[in-house]
């Protein structure tokens, strides 16, 4: 059939073209860098560094870059309304740790780690990938709702080819 | 000149369609509900709601609904990390006051409000109106970078007309 002039082109609707330049964008290309400290940070110096980097969450690595775990403000929020004393508890208390990490690939899409930060309520991914020796995963990124929100004022700029 | 296949259509490029329907999403048909707190809420009172309803930002309104501040996740580990008693410091200490709070109407687009969260680096936005009687705007809504998140989602999730 003919396509209706100013919808159709090529068979492909406005809103097809639409999902599929967004599913070609990719984490790879978007990811920010990572803010990383060591497990036995303190609570105290963890929400130092987040006011100083100005991220919302840390990852927590072991010695050899190995992602143990990852710390949101919301996490550090709830040990700074307890008792203890903020400068004796080490951010491996409070962190999430793996295999409870949602994580993501620098090869995925940034619309698939975009639903999974929907999915799984939270508000950063680390990007990961297969530490070279041994198991685990090492960090090499970070993608944020703010990652998100900056692509998506980008397409909402595009105005030409 | 002829359209090059699978590019042009109708004079229009891809990015040019994504864009245009980009721009028409709005604040309106997004916005979720604002959770909203007194000026004499105490700090630690206001962590509760926040964790009770799972949001990062809370409004803080006068006794007329007239917006009066906002208080972060960030603003309040700030005051968690001092040595005050949280149930002694009311959150108008600790807010962002009229009028350095930027705001949206639910009448401008989405992409306004997202490019808003990324210039001022605020994680949520108030929507508001002008108030009935009087100074001031009334909080009839919020618009964060979870919500942008969503509508990314939204976006990619496009396959038919």
């Amino acid at each position: 059939a003919r396509p209706r002039v100013g919808y159709f082109y090529a068979g492909k609707s406005a809103n097809q073209l639409l999902g599929e330049h967004v599913r070609k964008l990719m984490v790879k290309d978007y990811k920010s860098l990572p803010i990383v400290v060591k497990e036995e940070t303190s609570a105290y110096d963890a929400i130092c560094t987040m006011f100083l980097e100005d991220v919302g969450t840390l990852f927590v690595v072991k010695e050899n870059k190995q992602l143990a775990g990852v710390v949101s403000r919301k996490d550090l929020l709830k040990t700074a309304m307890g008792k203890q004393d903020l400068q004796t508890i080490p951010v491996s208390i409070v962190m999430t740790r793996m295999p409870n990490i949602v994580t993501c690939s620098p090869d995925d899409s940034l619309l698939d780690a975009a639903a999974k930060l929907m999915r799984y309520q939270v508000d950063a991914l680390p990007v990961v990938r297969p530490m070279e020796d041994g198991d685990g995963v090492e960090v090499i990124g970070r993608i944020t709702k703010t990652t998100i929100t900056k692509a998506f004022v980008e397409l909402g700029q595009h105005t030409d080819v």
